[in-house]
C-alpha cells in the first residue's frame, strides 16, 4: 500500500496542498508533528488576530464616548483575552483535521522523515515509528522564529513570538526586538492593554518592507499612543536579571533599555531538523531548500512549498505554492505558476497592507510611474466610522496605466488590497478600475479615487 | 457671462457632475437648496453609517466579554449618537463646500428653476432671485421619501428616514414600514439601542432585492435579536394618537400593531418639485426624466443623472452617471456608459452586498450556471474576530466560469463585494480570481474559495 504524495507538515503550505491533492482523486497522508493547521493557525496568523481583536476592542471602548457611548470601569482579563485566542486556534485546527477526514487525507500526527528510498518515518509522541510508501513527498515544514544568538528563550523573559501566545501575564513592559510584521503587530498588543513598549530596529523605518510613508504614519501613530520607536538602532548586549532583562543598543539610539520583557521578533529560519534522514542530500539555500520551475527539490520526486522554500515567509504564498506544487505533480499538461505578485498584511491599528513594489523601487528600477494617494479623511465611510486616519497610495504604471504596486494604511486596509490583487493578476488599468462601480458609502472608493488621483481626476481630494 | 454647465442639485450625482466638469476645464456652476452633497451626505448613506457604526460599537460593548473584556454599566446618550451622526455630515458637506471652491465651480444656494429659454434662475432662502445663463444643464434633484397617502409625516409619531436621523429622544417601539435598504437599517439600529421593533414588508421577504438565503439569513439574525417580522404583510390603516400609532395589516399576518414611532420606508419618489419653469416640458416616466444614450432629455441641452432619472436610486450609481453624462457633454468622441451592473450595500449587521444577478435570477434566465458558497465559519479571520455568522456566495456562468453575481452576507460585505465588481468589468472568470492569492488571514479570502466552490474545488469547506 503506497501513497500517491506524503505531505510533511500541516501547515498552510501542507494541509491546503494535502486536500488539493486528494481532491485531485489521489492517495494522500499528511504528516504533522503537532497539531493540523502548522504555525499560522496556531502559532502564528490566526491566534494573533484573535488578540488583535481583543486590544482593538479595548481601545475602540475607551474611546466609546466618541460614539455617544459610556461605560464605567473598562477592564480585560489577559488570562481570558489569551484564553480566547487558544480557543479560536483550537477551533480551526479541529476544522483542518476534519476536512482530512472529509476529504479522505490521511492524518499522521508525528515527525515525519523523509529517507533516501523516498519511504516516509513517522515518529509519534510515544516514540512508535511507523514506515510509509510514497511515489512523491512535498515538504512543507515551515520555518521557526530565529533566536537571538546567545540568549535563551526562557518563555518569561525572553520570549519569541511563539512563547508571546500564551502569556500566563501581561508584562508591564516589553522590549520588541524586531519591527517585521510579527514585532509591529505585539507591540501594538502589548500597547493597547497598558504594556510600556519599546520596538528596536536595526534598519531605518519599522515595517521596513513597507512603503516609506506608510512606515512613517505607522511610527507617528505608535509614538503617538505612548510607544517608543527605535529605529537605526541593533543590540549590542542583552542581560537576563531575576526581574526582566536590559538590552544594550548601539546606532542612531545608543541606551540601555529595562523591560520585564523581551520578544524576539527578528525573522524566522528553516524548519528542516529531523526532516531528511542520514543520507538524503537536497540542494539547500541558507537553509532554504532549493526548488526548480515546478517545486521539485534536486531530488526527483521530492518537491517542497511554503516557507521551507525562502522567503516571503507568508501562508497565502505557502497555500498558493503548495497547490501549484501538487497540480504540477499530478495534472497532466499543468506548468505550476511561482510566485511573483502576493500581498502583504500587518494587522496592527491602522491596519497596513501592499501589494506590487512601492514608490522607492519603482525610482530604483528608474520605472516611468505616476502616484495617486487618497487620504481616509476623505472618505465619507471612514469618516463616519471614525477612522479618518490612513491613505491608499497606488502606484501607477505609464504609459498603459497598469498597477505597479499598492499600498494601504488604515481601516480594513487588509480587506482593501484584494481588489488590487485582482486587478495586478488581470493587468486592469486606471481606466477599468475607473470604469467599476464601487459602492457608496465603502472605503473601497479609495482605491478607485486613488487610481484617478494618479491622473489628476480624483473627486473628493 | 454664461456658464458652459449648470448643474442643478448638489447630491452624488450633482457635485461629483459639477466637478468633473470643472476638472475639465469648464465654466460649472452648481446649484443646490439645502446643503452640499445632497441627501446622501446629509440625510442619507452618511449620517446613517455614523449611526449605525454607534450601534454597532454598542452592541459589541455588550459581547465584551466573549473578548476577555469587562465594562460596568454600558450605556448611551441617544442626543450624542444623534449628534455625532450630523457632525459627520456636517463635515462632510464642508469638505464639498471647500471642494467646489477649490475645483473652481460656482456653488449657489437657493432652488434652482430651468427655464424654457435654458437660463436657471436661482431663488435662496431670503427669496432674492437671480438669473444664470448657461450652455448646458445637469439635473441632478434628485428623489424624496415616498409617503404612505393619507398619513402626515408629523416629524415624532410618523417620520420618513429624514426625520428619523434627527429623532430627538429614542423611541421605547418603533414600527419600520419597508424592508429595503433604509428600512432595515433603521431596524437594526432602533433595536440594537434597545427599541422594540416591527418591521412590516409587503413583499414575501425582506431586503426583496437581494438573494433569497441573504434575506432569509438577515431575517433569521433580526427575529433573534427580538424584532419582529412580517413578511407578505399589508398596512390596511393607520392611527395616530396622542401616544403613538396603530397600524392595521392585512396578508399573511393580519394584527393590528401599535408603537410609539412609524417609520415609513416604503421607497422614494422623483423630485422635480419646483424645479422646470412653466412652459418647459421634458418627458418624463413614472415621474422621472427620461434620458437617451448621452443622459440627455428630450430637450436638447437638458441632461440628467442620478434618482431624478429612476432606479436604482444609488448614490455610487448617480456619481457614475453624473460623471459619464459630463463627459459626453465636453470630451470629443465620448460615448456615454449606460450602468448595467452595480453593487448594492445594506450596513445593518450582519452587513449585505451584493452584486450582478441573484440564483433565483438566473434560474428565471434559464441560464447555465453554477453556485459556489462559502460560510464565514470557514475563515480562520472571521473566527478571530468574533464575527462567524455570514456566507460568500457567487453564480458562475457554464461553460466560461465568468461571475454572474455575488451575494455577501456578514461582517464587511460592503468592502468585500469591490473586488467582486472589478472582476465583472473584467470579465473575470473563476481561475483568474483563483490565480490571485489573497492575503490570509483575511475575509477577502472567502471570494476566492466561493469561486473555487463553484467547481468543488474549495479548500475549506
Amino acid at each position: 500500500m503506497s501513497y500517491d504524495l506524503i505531505v510533511i507538515g500541516g501547515g498552510p503550505a501542507g494541509y491546503v496542498g494535502a486536500i488539493r491533492a486528494a481532491q485531485l482523486g489521489k492517495r494522500i497522508a499528511c504528516v504533522e508533528k503537532e497539531r493540523a493547521g502548522g504555525t499560522c493557525l496556531n502559532w502564528g496568523c490566526i491566534p494573533t488576530k484573535a488578540l488583535l481583536k481583543s486590544a482593538e476592542l479595548y481601545q475602540l471602548m475607551n474611546h466609546a464616548e466618541e460614539y455617544g457611548l459610556k461605560a464605567d470601569k473598562i477592564t480585560f482579563d489577559f488570562e481570558k483575552v489569551v484564553q480566547r485566542s487558544r480557543g479560536v486556534s483550537d477551533k480551526m485546527a479541529k476544522g483542518v483535521e476534519f476536512l482530512f477526514k472529509n476529504k479522505k487525507v490521511d492524518y499522521f500526527v508525528g515527525s515525519g522523515q523523509v529517507g533516501k528510498d523516498k519511504k516516509v518515518k513517522v515518529t509519534g509522541a510515544d516514540g512508535k515509528t511507523q514506515v510509509l510508501e510514497t511515489k512523491n513527498i512535498l515538504i512543507a515544514t515551515g520555518c521557526v522564529p530565529r533566536q537571538l544568538p546567545g540568549l535563551k528563550v526562557d518563555g518569561d523573559k525572553v520570549v519569541t513570538s511563539r512563547e508571546a501566545l500564551v502569556l500566563k501575564k501581561q508584562p508591564k513592559s516589553v522590549i520588541v526586538l524586531g519591527a517585521g510584521a510579527i514585532g509591529i503587530e505585539f507591540a501594538y498588543f502589548f500597547n493597547a492593554f497598558g504594556s510600556k513598549v519599546t520596538v528596536v530596529e536595526m534598519l531605518p523605518s519599522i515595517l521596513p518592507l513597507e512603503d516609506g510613508e506608510v512606515s512613517e504614519l505607522v511610527a507617528r501613530s505608535f509614538t503617538k499612543s505612548g510607544m517608543e520607536i527605535l529605529t537605526d538602532t541593533k543590540v549590542e548586549k542583552t542581560e537576563v536579571s531575576s526581574t526582566g532583562v536590559k538590552v544594550s543598543t548601539s546606532g542612531k539610539e545608543t541606551k540601555t533599555l529595562e523591560a520585564e520583557m523581551l520578544l524576539v521578533a527578528i525573522g524566522v529560519q528553516a524548519n528542516l531538523e529531523g526532516v531528511l534522514a542520514d543520507g538524503l542530500k537536497l540542494d539547500l539555500e541558507k537553509g532554504y531548500i532549493k526548488t526548480n520551475d515546478r517545486y521539485e527539490s534536486s531530488v526527483p520526486g521530492i518537491f517542497a512549498a511554503g516557507d521551507i522554500i525562502g522567503p516571503p515567509w507568508l501562508a497565502h504564498v505557502a497555500s498558493h505554492e503548495a497547490i501549484e506544487a501538487v497540480e504540477g505533480i499530478f495534472v497532466p499538461g499543468k506548468k505550476p505558476h511561482k510566485v511573483t505578485v502576493f500581498p502583504a498584511c500587518t494587522y496592527c491599528h491602522p491596519q497596513v497592507a501592499s501589494i506590487g513594489i512601492t514608490e522607492k523601487k519603482a525610482q530604483e528600477q528608474k520605472l516611468k510611474f505616476k502616484v495617486g494617494k487618497v487620504p481616509y479623511r476623505a472618505s465619507g465611510k471612514a469618516v463616519a466610522a471614525g477612522e479618518a486616519e490612513g491613505f491608499v497610495k497606488v502606484i501607477i504604471g505609464e504609459p498603459h496605466g497598469e498597477i505597479l504596486g499598492a499600498h494601504i494604511v488604515g481601516s480594513d486596509a487588509t480587506e482593501l488590497i484584494a481588489e488590487l490583487g485582482l486587478a495586478m493578476t488581470l493587468e486592469a488599468t486606471v481606466d477599468e478600475i475607473h470604469a467599476t462601480i464601487h459602492a457608496h458609502p465603502t472605503l473601497s472608493e479609495m482605491v478607485a479615487e486613488a487610481a484617478l488621483a494618479s491622473h489628476g481626476q480624483a473627486i473628493h481630494i
